[in-house]
């Protein structure tokens, strides 16, 4: 086994690759080769991102320049949606590929026409990708070359709901899903839903009813639960923090079901996953998470009444973080080795 | 008719007694002759609320000094939930009253106690209130010399909820209330949940699934529709902006019914409310309504979902806003004086 | 006298022109007639700014129609610098106007040009201007047809400094300002400087000793002192809140000064000055003076050591506000016409 | 040499002992043996510190209980200002010691009472105490036994201004500093400044002209100038960030020194700093440096002004980053291990 991978990031200027490459650069079993990105192609990663002043002497290359893809292990494509897709069909058949976008992670190609806008023009090539949400696919991620890394939301709907469906717990046709996002989810390009004079002291709710993680929820929870009959109500808001996702997950228990079977279930899902923490009839808090690649899942029950919260840094376990873990498990590396020591303090 | 009328607040120097203080200084009928607050008697008011230095020469007074109380014509109480109740029966009889807090808002006396968590030493004088949700009750504050002005979630859930009640329209035994507050909602005395390196950044739910508005909520949607069988699900969360409430409503529609019946309805209902402002198939935003006494409601249906959202500022509409909004209605003055006024640009 | 008189707004849909609007639509002696804005040309006021939903139906005209100025009184010109000095040559002669640009601020052309960075076509309309510091140019303004409205910087470092110019109370060759202003004088634009995931967290310097409200500035306070050798260092930083400016001012006083004689300097100066409040030995809060027109002023001494701290919201005083209190001088209306009632509670 | 020391915090549950916590959960050379709190003594770390659920089973105990000191390699006393000069006496000899607090920064006893305004008991251990600036004091750290880590503020603005001291570069009678720090610098507890309704869109100046880190900059410049006469104005500020110091420092050149000296001054001072990284002619930004230990120094000329803006993580590299790194110099470990990895990259 190699001590060292060699891993590149196409399209490593906007948050999700930036947060990429600082955890890359920590990460002891990674040598970053090479950064892209289009508008920057040329310049130091410094220049741009004035964070990395000091940190890394690498240079943008260009996101067509394929040649630079020859000497790598892996790449993380990091692009728009829609960016990918184009891309992947002319990768060289070594390189293993985790991929950020939305372009590959729902199966059934009249969903993803349908929400996400366009025609898919690789979609052959969808079923080489395993849905790259660790603690519910960790098994064939192990096994996968190529991984496509779930959607920031989806992510926190999915652990919150996945170890539920199927075992009797909630009923299946009650699921209202209240999703609360981070300003640096839209992005690192200036628009006005990120205006500081409007963000700063604003909440709002945007993609009414319709957000396109819809799609890739309902299978995985299909997956979990095959006879579910496959709706639930998913409400994205925009908040006024910077990191993070808060989603407040709302079900309906079966007879008999208690806050208690609700723990049991939970731990038992959880007990061989290091980055989701349980808390225990409590509310968790995106600053408790931010920085750092934990999921914290919190619940409360009131009679038949079930609340599920989950919190997560929208940037790392729903971005980069969860790719590195990705990357961790397709390669055979200890699966929080260059995340576990991402911690925060206030 | 008096030109103006004399007006006290008792706890002037919270936030909602500031905002209400605020409002009346600009309000061309009312005289504000006495202001009181129990660790800042003796003081200016601009000592202690700095805002106000060069607006008025009032001094607080002790909010036990009743004798305070005879030359006026109407008392709004803004003390903490559980001092009304103690003074109100010592006001005198010629005096209109405006609580603010809880107190008098619940009609039924165990759930009072259920959710406040104290005994209620003078429920007898609850039937002289009317609950001040000006939009819904508006005929009976006419008469009312009395008036419980609503809580700031109950008023963004009631006004979203109650013109659909008993309307044949949504189904009523799947409600689920996610709201959002500000961190001005907690008052004015520091404390952890407010405190700005964990509230700037952070995002939670508290009083999980047990928030003591519940109970003026149901009885609220009871009124509109006296077969409903009275369970919604509400679960409030703490957000870093300082003014408003943002409410997201989840139901399901009836058989048959499409986003025109609810506008229709919305329409119908609000035709006479000046500060109800209706935005069809679209997000409100709290920051547009902060510093008004605006609530501004959006809604949008997919399929049998239906999601309303209410937006309004806690302190204003939540709050002193809707307990002017009262006054005027209570002295027949127009239901805007003072208030129209209170606009917001960015 | 009219009772009313006939305004509009050219160039109204950036946070300056909406501001205006706002304060303008509850001035009880202006009819706004027109508003102009070019991207929105043709739309209704409340669709480009939705907080103004249910309180105005006017819609957007085109800048460039300049008929639409015929029946007006007064012209408040809002656009972009460099955007007024090619409409005013083309202006109704009967038309008083308030320029809230750089324009026409600066008598020297050669410094105009030099901090501008371009040529003034019209300078010879310069002269017709008088520059609208109120509380320093009372006088003049009230005879002007033509009024250039200070910059938001150097109003905060004028209204500090002016009353001591000249008095034998500071040195004249030591004077650092230090500015920080919110993310609303930026613009209604979204830009990088502004994108809420940099700036909520985010402090630095920009302009680097290099602010084009320099000149204006020193012009200020030579007109107060005219042997002023002309020199101070200003520099501008870039603060997570939205709407305000705080500047700290650090002069040397001179032998035998203290601050009872600071005290009693600005004492006199603004006796007559109803939106300036001294804090004496004290500091202002830019949350003070949000949303009003105040400008709050203290100061300390520590032996030779002055410094200033003015505090004012550069949407406010800092631009529409001292707009509208100069409309009011111009047209003899009382001087806080409009205005008195802009108060903040938190 | 050990592979791994043994190292204690008193005083663990403020932002500062937990920042520490963290930083020295991930140092490869450290162990933490104890941690101790008196309000939370006997708790979990996790109960009181959420962020560290699952990170850490320690427990805190209570701070005067001794003997826990005793397997002790180095003790970090994080607890209030004057706790630790009445701890410091009654340590074992064998300790080494790191004090964050501002007890032992200042070698002389008058200026220690005249800012800090109360006695000094156990002055005469002053002498043992080596001033922890370490870019400045390198040397000295290496062979110490106890450290006094300096102030944050106090960390800004020596690390701006110590290289330029004693060179003929800066007029000695004019160095005005205006600092800027983010809410976290106020510690843990919650109070009116750092209320977060107050704080988030509020900005104030505080101890006027009057700070207590003004005598330990003082005696740092004259170290380093033993001929400077000493006397700087130093202003700090309470802004709406979290986390950093962002200090603006203000002085003229003498006759023929431009830009490029003082960026040679500070290349040939710094060069073997890792943690301190130079952007000439621009300014740093508190956000590109909080999280981790760099403090970044930017600075303009114009004619004779200079200004030199400071940005530091006031919880790192002002508090707990710098005591780790003078933990690293004083056991002689490579200065950045456990600190380089501390990045950002929004």
């Amino acid at each position: 086994m190699k001590t060292k991978i060699n891993a590149g990031i196409w399209g490593a200027s906007g948050y999700g690759g930036a947060e990429l490459l600082k955890i890359l650069l920590g990460h002891p079993r990674v040598n970053v080769l090479e950064v892209t990105a289009n508008e920057a192609a040329g310049r130091l990663v410094a220049d741009t991102l004035p964070q990395f002043f000091g940190l890394t002497d690498l240079r943008f290359g260009a996101i067509n320049d394929l040649d630079r893809l020859n000497k790598l292990d892996l790449v993380f494509l990091c692009m728009p949606h829609g960016k990918s897709k184009a891309l992947v069909p002319n990768l060289p058949s070594h390189l293993k590929v985790i991929d950020l976008s939305g372009d590959y992670r729902i199966r059934d190609h009249d969903r993803y026409e349908e929400y996400y806008g366009s025609k898919h023009e690789s979609f052959e090539f969808q079923s080489k990708f395993v849905y790259g949400l660790c603690e519910v696919y960790r098994d064939k991620i192990k096994e996968a070359g190529y991984v496509a890394n779930p959607g920031c939301f989806a992510t926190s709907v999915e652990l919150g709901l996945a170890p539920l469906m199927g075992q009797n717990l909630i009923a299946d046709d009650f699921i209202v899903c209240d999703a609360k996002t981070g300003s640096s989810g839209s992005g690192s390009k200036a628009k006005k839903a990120t205006h500081h004079p409007e963000r700063s002291q604003g909440f709002w709710a945007y993609k009414l009813l319709n957000h396109q993680h819809l799609p890739e929820i309902e299978q995985c929870l299909r997956d979990a639960d095959p006879t579910w009959p496959g709706h639930l109500t998913l409400q994205v808001h925009s908040a006024p923090f910077v990191r993070g996702i808060f989603t407040s997950i709302y079900c309906r228990l079966k007879d008999g079901v208690d806050s208690g079977h609700i723990r049991k279930r939970y731990e038992a899902f959880f007990k061989s996953s290091e980055f989701v923490r349980l808390r225990y009839q409590a509310s968790p808090n995106v600053s408790w998470v931010s920085h750092t690649n934990f999921t914290d899942i919190g619940w409360q029950v009131n009679h038949t009444d079930l609340v599920i919260f989950v919190a997560l840094d929208n940037l790392v376990k729903g971005a980069a973080g969860q790719a590195v873990q990705n990357m961790n498990i397709m390669f055979h590396f200890a699966e929080g080795e260059g995340l576990s020591g991402l911690t925060n303090s206030v």
